[in-house]
């Protein structure tokens, strides 16, 4: 295995051998939207000219300018406007704008799919865009052009794609001195104090790599909302963002602080059913789509962690989020309203989310969405979906999904999120007989984003295809996790197919290797008070219980899990029937989630086998092992990697495999202490004593925010 | 004028006319060292070989990769690296490996000087680069490149330098947590979360910028320091930049809490005369010297602002440095101990620096310098230079200046300070009859660093160049502003000469604009509390009377002005003799000083013959004016600059524009309420009411740091 310091040394004569990469390192700023040259031979597929509405709109200026910026990367001339298709132009077509002879399914597109078609027409043969609307062309131009860049015959194009969920959403944690909360990638690419008057070219790029995946609404701050956000020069700051997206379909919305009417409209009180407060947020409302027309929405966290709501004044959850929504709705606007919320008592913390909002199924305004996170508890490595999921029939749902990686390790570690996203979304909920998975129980998806300052966006080169999964899974659920990262790694590194495939590969063992590092066989919230970075599973000293991960892996010399069955907290009631009965039965539970809903002796048999504690430990070593293998992987495919990425991924990876080993040998000597038990035979023992790693600190870890 | 708006769309536009611009956007992050194409007719005279020592130092190598990337992008063809001169060669050359025949004044280098000579060297003619030093190699291998982008005839240089003064350092003023203290330009460039393992490819690009200048030492952390930066785990990531420094001759530094011994030793005391105390900074000292063995040294801000420092435990500034400086001394490190202190007495503030300090000359340990900021308040936009310099003939002193721009519009004004480093660095301070200067008087400098994560370093693109002049100074304090500012010019923007005419003559009118619009004829400290953005001189109701402006304007009914003739403060008899006497009568101060030194009546009659009041109100006019100009004259330039940066700058001269006004009619309108005199006649009465300008808030402006 090489040091870091022996592959920064390859890089760097790689590059002096190598001009060409020196001219033009990659440093991951373009992200998937590279459009390197393509071989050769399929150059000649490429179009050469491109018909479209003239005056185009700014969207369909924004698709022709992709276009013409990935055709001439490709490797293609310079693609022309034209006004009739020529043999091997690229039709833009609306049904208002249709050429002659053109006969599509316009109906089944809806108002934001789209169609690819090789066809001919008026005797030349061409590549239809086809959509409803310009939005949905410069959706169909992205799809052409990864096509393009995956390797599919350009010349034999028949698909068509229609987003499932109307909302597609980023929840950027941004604070308005640009800290970002959970933020692993530098600081917020919100340059509020320069807004509205200096607008970052990034911007831009933001809103071209979002449309790529369809992603079409962005909430600018963080859901810990500071009231100025909604004052009239923050306001003015987020117009200006609103302006820079709008052409690639992408609405601005806002995280609103419920006690605004009192913080900035001195008014006594932010009741909700108070008339001084609903006249406020009117007014507020009529401020907004002044300047922001079309204005998204609210999001708002309250009564959650020491946020303002309508709990303040004996309010409820509808209560609040209705008074939004009267206001938002004569404009077009949403609310979204978090359900992840907590109370300080003593019950099981995963079952108080589902406590509060089930009773008010069917109480709330219709242009309220209640956002739920994947899981009942927090973004963990691996949670059972949460309950809310089938159990609201009456609200819509948005699904909240964290793509930056507060309990993932950071940005320092490979985790790819894809079959994460894919296990929630296809989680069956068992509500209806036929079977109802979570993504089938809402309209809208919202992905805590990523993306920061750093150069490469997100942190690390691999986090880039978390935001990229998100958002390609946000519109179209029904993706195979491996299939997105293999277009993803298709775009962004190599289109060889040995390395693609071994890359898919990586990516795919990389999440259950992370489960198995940190928190197997159901384990969870064991991380680091806070930061939550690394091992701690020894806490116990927290104000509130269930902030403390002894409340949750409930480990002693007896056992170890969270009984969350009918003889526990019952919890499992939560689910339907069908899956309540699985899950309060070990026998029939997941072992992935096996400690999430039992409390278990340590000499409990596994399916292996062997007994909880050896398996446990095993699961542990199977996850070192298999970060080992990812280095390992990794360092093969030098000649196939640009060599600033390959030096960078790989240095990561170094960081990752220690982290992990970490990670292992801290949670083995604690839960080893606990249990008073010996290691199984041949097991490693911990490199330190659980005193070391007990003593560690890491005071100024990234992602705390303001 | 265009609007922001048009100019953008200009640009858009531009760049899809011109897919060369688009292909490579100019975005600032290549700073001088952009090596583009020389005009075809010059790349004749690139060499295309190079002669150097085998094996090289990673110095050299630095050099020779240097030379090969400027060469490329010059025009020239790839650098062969040989071992004989061939015609056009360049030859560096060091005493150990001169080439027979070569007869130079290498005793007239220096240690880290370098000379560059077109000569005949075995018949061949070639470019020699002389040094005594691989150090001395990569300098003049900068300076050649320098002189092949600014239009030098490369086939007829005799040009040497050395550096006037050792110690060129840097001052990042950058929190552990990555915000910056006074830093407009993003976040601290220094990840340290990810530091050891993981070394952005920027720190290299960062050294290669300073080594291009000359800086030679860069104090890593804010001089508000915590006491973490001097743990184990930092200290690692302080040695894994000072390994990607070093090939490029900087020397990392780290500020000093003085408190470190009791908060990490867990000792009862830091007391400087304290044995366990001293004790403690020794172990400490051979810790850091074991993993960072050419470690520079601390930086030590003490018993000011709240730091703690020897005072604490009635000691003097002395006996806290000289401690420092026992424990590093064995191991060749310096301290830098800063006499930025004020008590909170109620005597002139300007005046305390000196009455500390100067009772302390001769009592210092030889390897602490002291550290005095160029002017005595705090890097107003125009100061007298601090008296403590030419006060200390016993005591080597740096002197400070800040790049960044806290007072003088963030990094949202053009302001070059050349002109103000320029003031500073050749005053005469009187205190031999022959005269000296400041720059004289010093034996190193220190600049608080304007670098953070914005893609163009510094926030603007034109703040670029304050880094750059105070490097190009730090080097050569004889060195004029103007003639800096050409070479920038010519390397950042365009060697066309009409436009580098041009440019230059915006850059050097922009520092007394800024001194005009914000606080002329001597004025200072008016900004807003804490963030020192905008105007507010009517401030009056903070803690400490030295924090309120107007304790610094003390303007009435009767007058405006400070006082420290005399018959005031006497600040003035801290200066020589000569010009204690010239400064304490407002008929031989200066205009431009005159209320930084006197209280005088609103009807005292200026060398114009207006009134103070109407000279006043005239340089805040002249002040708005000039920013007018440098927008027009910006905008005539839009040929001449990459679309990408001259809608970028032209958008921060409509800022610059907006705030100037502010400035003058906010300040206009309040000077006019304080001395109840009319408008003089003709001139434009404020925008807003007073009251208008009192109550803008700016929550969440940058720079307040962590």
């Amino acid at each position: 295995m090489k040091t870091w310091a022996q592959a920064l040394a390859g890089a760097l004569l790689a590059a002096v051998l190598h001009p060409a990469w020196s001219a033009t390192p990659e440093d991951g700023y373009e992200l998937w939207l590279r459009y390197r040259a393509l071989p050769a031979a399929n150059q000649a597929a490429l179009p050469r000219s491109v018909v479209h509405a003239q005056p185009a709109s700014a969207t369909l200026q924004a698709a022709v300018a992709e276009l013409r910026r990935g055709v001439a990367g490709l490797g293609g001339r310079p693609l022309a406007s034209a006004s009739k298709p020529a043999n091997g132009a690229l039709v833009l077509a609306t049904p208002a704008n249709a050429p002659a002879g053109l006969s599509l399914p316009w109906a089944d597109l809806g108002p934001e799919g789209y169609l690819l078609r090789s066809t001919r027409l008026q005797g030349r043969a061409v590549t239809v865009i086809a959509a409803n609307s310009d939005i949905g062309l410069l959706y169909g131009s992205h799809a052409w052009l990864r096509a393009a860049q995956t390797g599919v015959d350009l010349g034999r194009l028949d698909a068509r794609s229609s987003p499932r969920l109307s909302l597609r959403l980023l929840n950027h944690w941004d604070n308005l001195d640009r800290t970002v909360e959970r933020g692993y990638a530098g600081a917020s690419i919100w340059d509020w104090w320069k807004l509205p008057d200096i607008r970052d070219a990034r911007y831009v790029d933001y809103a071209r790599a979002n449309a790529s995946l369809g992603i079409n609404g962005t909430v600018l701050n963080n859901v810990n909302a500071k009231a100025d956000s909604l004052t009239a020069p923050f306001l003015a700051k987020a117009a200006a963002l609103a302006d820079v997206f709008r052409p690639h379909g992408i609405k601005v919305y806002l995280s609103a602080r419920f006690s605004s009417p009192a913080e900035l409209g001195g008014l006594k009180t932010s009741d909700p059913l108070d008339p001084a407060v609903r006249a406020w947020w009117k007014t507020k409302a009529a401020e907004i789509y002044k300047v922001i027309p079309d204005f998204g929405g609210f999001l708002v966290k309250a009564n959650s962690e020491g946020q303002p709501g309508p709990q303040d004044y004996g309010r409820n959850h509808a209560d609040g989020a209705n008074m939004l929504a009267e206001a938002l709705a004569p404009h077009g606007g949403v609310v979204l309203w978090r359900a992840f919320v907590y109370s300080p008592d003593a019950s099981d913390r995963a079952a108080q989310g589902y406590a509060e909002f089930k009773p008010l199924d069917g109480k709330f305004a219709p242009n309220v969405i209640v956002q739920v996170k994947n899981g009942a508890i927090d973004f963990q490595p691996r949670e059972p979906f949460h309950p809310l999921f089938g159990a609201m029939p009456a609200t819509p749902l948005a699904l909240e999904l964290q793509i930056t990686k507060e309990y993932l390790g950071f940005s320092t570690h490979l985790v790819y999120l894809g079959p994460m996203f894919e296990e929630t979304l296809k989680a069956d909920t068992r509500v209806k007989p036929q079977g109802a998975t979570v993504a089938a129980q809402v309209t809208a998806m919202a992905g805590v984003a990523n993306i920061g300052t750093d150069r490469n966006w997100s942190g690390s080169h691999f986090d880039q295809a978390n935001w990229y999964a998100y958002g390609r899974m946000a519109w179209d659920h029904e993706l195979a996790a491996g299939d997105v990262a293999r277009e993803w790694v298709q775009q962004t590194f190599t289109v060889k197919p040995p390395a693609v495939d071994a890359i898919v590969a990586m990516m795919l063992a990389s999440r259950e290797a992370a489960v198995d590092y940190m928190t197997p066989l159901g384990l969870h919230h064991l991380m680091g008070t806070g930061h939550h970075h690394g091992p701690a599973p020894w806490v116990d000293n927290l104000e509130r219980a269930d902030w403390n991960p002894v409340y949750f892996h409930r480990a002693a010399r007896d056992g170890i899990g969270f009984d969350r069955s009918p003889r526990g907290s019952n919890a499992v009631a939560q689910y339907a029937p069908e899956l309540a009965q699985r899950f309060a039965d070990p026998a029939t539970t997941p072992e992935n989630l096996l400690l999430w809903f039992h409390r278990l002796p340590w000499d409990h048999r596994m399916a292996s086998g062997r007994t909880l504690w050896a398996e446990l430990v095993s699961r542990y070593d199977r996850g070192v092992a298999t970060v080992g293998d990812l280095r390992r992987r990794w360092a093969a495919l030098q000649a196939d990697i640009d060599p600033q990425r390959h030096a960078e991924v790989a240095a990561y990876l170094a960081v990752q495999e220690a982290e992990a080993r970490w990670w292992r040998d801290a949670c083995v000597a604690y839960f080893q202490a606990v249990s008073g038990l010996p290691l199984p035979a041949g097991v490693r023992p911990p490199e330190r004593s659980l005193e070391e790693y007990k003593v560690l600190q890491f005071n100024f870890a990234p992602g705390r925010g303001g």
